[in-house]
C-alpha cells in the first residue's frame, strides 16, 4: 500500500487569478472533476491580508488537496496526496490554462504507509527518505 | 523566499491512538504549541469507516498541517508546510511519545515560491525538482 503525493510549485501565474477566490475554486473544482476525486467535506478557504494570498484545503476520501497562492510573486504551491493509485494530472498545461502558469515544477513522492513498503517495487531503497 | 515542507511517514504506531480523535487532536495541539504555529481556522477532522482512519487538516498562517492515520497498518502520514523559516520539530521522539511510533521517516522539501529561488542558496540546482 503506497500513496503518491504531487508537490507542485507554479510560477509566472496571473496575480489577479491568484487573488481571486472564484478562480481558485474553479481550479479545485476542475481537479476534482478531471481526477475523479471524492471530497468528504466542503473546501476550507482563507484569504490573507494584502497582497491577498489565498489558501484552500480540501479533505478527500483519497487524502487531501491543498493550494497556497502568492500574488506578489505570481506563484502558487499545491499538494495532492492520494493514498490509492491514480494517474498524474497534466499539471503544466492545466495550470497554464487555469491560472496562467508559465513554469510548473513537479515532484512526485511515494508515501509508504504499510509495513514492508519501505522499498519500491523494484527493490531499490527510496533515495529520498532517511530515518529521522 | 523559500518555504519548507516536512513530509513524514510514521510506522509502528499504537492503533488505538491512531483511531482516537482526542489523541490526534492532542498531536496537532502539541505541534502548534511547540512550533509556535498560528492556526487561522479550526482544524477540520474526518473519521473514515472501519478500520477507522482519521484525517485532520489545519490551515495555518504559516501554510498547513495535515495528518492521515491508518490504524490497520499502525501508520500515519503527516505534512507540515511552513512558508517562513522554522526549526524542525524532533519528529521521531515526539511521534514516539504521542502515538507510539517506532519508525519515523522524514523528508524535508524546499519549496520555492518566489522567482529566482529555483536554486538553493549555495547555487546548486535542486536535485528533486524537474520541469513538469
Amino acid at each position: 500500500m503506497t500513496g503518491h503525493e504531487w508537490v507542485v510549485e507554479a510560477h509566472g501565474c496571473d496575480p489577479v487569478r491568484l487573488a481571486s477566490l472564484p478562480a481558485l475554486q474553479a481550479l479545485v473544482d476542475t481537479m476534482v472533476a478531471e481526477l475523479a476525486l471524492h471530497p468528504v467535506a466542503p473546501a476550507q478557504w482563507h484569504r490573507f491580508p494584502a497582497p491577498g494570498g489565498i489558501t484552500g484545503m480540501l479533505l478527500l476520501a483519497e487524502s487531501h488537496l491543498t493550494v497556497h497562492t502568492f500574488p506578489e510573486h505570481g506563484s502558487l504551491c499545491l499538494n495532492l496526496f492520494c493514498c490509492t493509485p491514480r494517474a498524474a494530472w497534466p499539471f503544466a498545461p492545466r495550470l497554464a490554462a487555469l491560472v496562467g502558469a508559465t513554469d510548473v515544477r513537479l515532484r512526485e513522492l511515494v508515501r509508504d504507509y504499510a509495513p514492508g513498503d519501505e522499498a519500491r517495487r523494484d527493490g531499490a531503497p527510496r533515495p529520498d527518505a532517511v530515518p529521522a
